[in-house]
């Protein structure tokens, strides 16, 4: 769902699940031996079911075409469920505590009554040779438990194809009753504008030393928190995450404000030690409410919606040249004499337009 | 040119023109009898020929098929010139007093023996009635200065169009001998990152009072800049506008590195007063300095050509589909199905795709 229909709703107490030991092996037997239908899946998902929602992500996961029309089908299904949820983006350079965070915050959801997802988007977890939640020591209690939901990133793809199913795997999420979505990713690539596309919340981790651990921050990224979170607040660097806070709440004040109208905020948390969680948890509520009241909420939903249709289209028309026989063949003959400023920009694109367009 | 030849080209000193009056008054009759060739732009621009060189700037603005043609001869001859220039790029809101800035510091190059050439780019002139520089009485001394040239913003153009005409610009004024190239542009739009992708050096003007006009600068825009100038900084804001640099100089250090290596800076001026411009010109040669030897000057202006070559591509590939009669016809409806959360993006995305491409 795209909109918000219940104000409270994103942050409603869901129900626990219903499942029982013995019903998972039963099903496990079932997918053993067949793959489930879409029908199968949906009823699955709508049932709570942690076992047919992880077999229904690897569905929107799957390159094969036939895998594709039944994906295609379940969101759409999912989408008429009309289920809501809060979406939470979490990015911070790596050795920030990012997985600490989370065990701990989604822990806290729990006892709050939440049922909490966890997505990972990693388009670099094959260049680094490991994906974020690919170690299994990370995210233990929350991966275990029954009522939240731990799904790592799908590994070696494009970031756009990423995205893409992550995106479609909060809708599956989403249906199964979980809320709230929280998509995990590195600050170091892309990836963080396309998390912060699909969700409503944006947080950014940061180090006790304000400034020390930026050089692996994009740009750009500190400017699309909503809540600047400075962790590992605890012991020794305590004092110094207290200054931190200070300064840049001082710089943020002197940054465009946000179209919705909230003032970024700077906390201090300590994810090892479970500290500062109930302030940010407070802070998003805030956020919650003053996006909700102002209507941004359900306006940035509808534009984040419009926004993935045409970053589709246009990540295919681009696909579409880029991959073109001829334009792969012309193109770096084309790409050196413009950076060599031996053509024009303007010409060379041109020329290599020529190759795929006909004549309208 | 988009290579720097040689490092200190840049910022060399060009020599004065040699054009006469009477000179002048002989060309004007010729042009009002007929267009000059390809061959008489350039020669004329070569002779640092103002009056050429604006017809020649006419004929790149100029939608016509013809014109477009001869343009693009034009531009690749004087590519073949390889000419240098340094390329500064400024913004800042409306009334931070960006004319006069540049009046002033205008002044200053053209008395260190430079030709500075001053183009805009104003994508909303349509919408507020009036470019940045169509009003006459604006950077006068500058406008009518044998050593300097004053080119407005081409009107009424979607921000595509005029940033290509402001390029192609760039490299018929460096064919004339003129640098520093100074780019205006206003900071409310998304000109910036147009003009930040076209210039060396990328200034941003701001008012005394810290945070206080920065409601109408787009976000992204301050970790753009390489140096951020406090205008107006004299008399009674004097104070506030000291503050304001410590503020500044404050926040920066707590984002990202850029990947030139250099530490943006932030310094005060006073356009009307004309003061502190000489450090800024210190500023500006440090940074040419620093980058030339790292050889992100070179680097960036590679990437630059290439950016453009894409950028222009890639805007004709989405032209040519959302101009499509089956797209615009059918996009009215899958946009508010998706915007409502009736139908997910991709399929409405897939479905609108198969309008415009055949089968491969």
């Amino acid at each position: 769902m795209e909109n918000n229909k219940d104000k409270k709703s994103a942050l409603h107490i869901a129900k626990g699940i219903t499942e029982t030991p013995s019903f998972k092996k039963k099903q496990l037997a079932r997918f053993k031996r067949r793959k489930p239908s879409v029908e199968e899946l949906l009823q699955g998902i709508l049932a709570q079911d942690r076992l047919l929602l992880s077999q229904a992500i690897t569905l929107v996961e799957s390159q094969k075409a036939s895998d594709r029309i039944k994906a295609d089908q379940l969101i759409e299904a999912c989408l008429q469920q009309q289920k809501s949820s809060l979406r939470l983006g979490i990015t911070g350079s790596p050795g920030v505590g990012k997985s600490t965070f989370i065990e701990s915050f989604g822990q806290m959801l729990i006892q709050k009554g939440f049922r909490p997802a966890i997505l990972a988007i990693d388009p670099s977890s094959q260049r680094t040779g490991g994906s974020i939640l690919g170690d299994k020591t990370r995210m233990q209690t929350l991966s275990s438990h029954p009522q939240a939901f731990v799904r790592p990133s799908p590994a070696g793809d494009a970031l756009g194809g990423v995205a893409r199913k992550t995106r479609e795997a909060i809708f599956l999420c989403e249906t199964a009753g979980f809320s709230p979505i929280i998509i995990e990713t590195v600050g170091v690539g892309q990836s963080e504008l396309a998390v912060h596309s699909m969700v409503d919340f944006f947080m950014l981790l940061l180090l006790p030393n304000a400034g020390d651990e930026l050089q692996g921050i994009k740009r750009g990224v500190v400017e699309m928190a909503d809540l600047l979170l400075v962790n590992k607040a605890d012991g020794e660097a305590l004092q110094a995450a207290k200054r931190s806070k200070q300064q840049y709440r001082n710089a943020l004040h002197l940054f465009p404000a946000q179209k919705s109208g909230w003032t970024p905020k700077v906390s201090l948390a300590s994810g090892l030690h479970a500290q500062g969680l109930e302030a940010i948890w407070e802070q998003i509520q805030d956020y919650c409410q003053l996006t909700q009241n102002n209507n941004y909420w359900s306006q940035r939903r509808a534009e984040q919606a419009e926004y993935w249709m045409r970053q589709s289209i246009e990540q295919e028309l681009l696909r579409h040249f880029y991959e073109h026989p001829k334009v792969q063949s012309q193109w770096p003959g084309w790409q050196s004499a413009v950076r060599n400023g031996q053509t024009s920009s303007f010409r060379a694109a041109r020329e290599l337009l020529k190759l795929v367009q006909k004549e309208d």
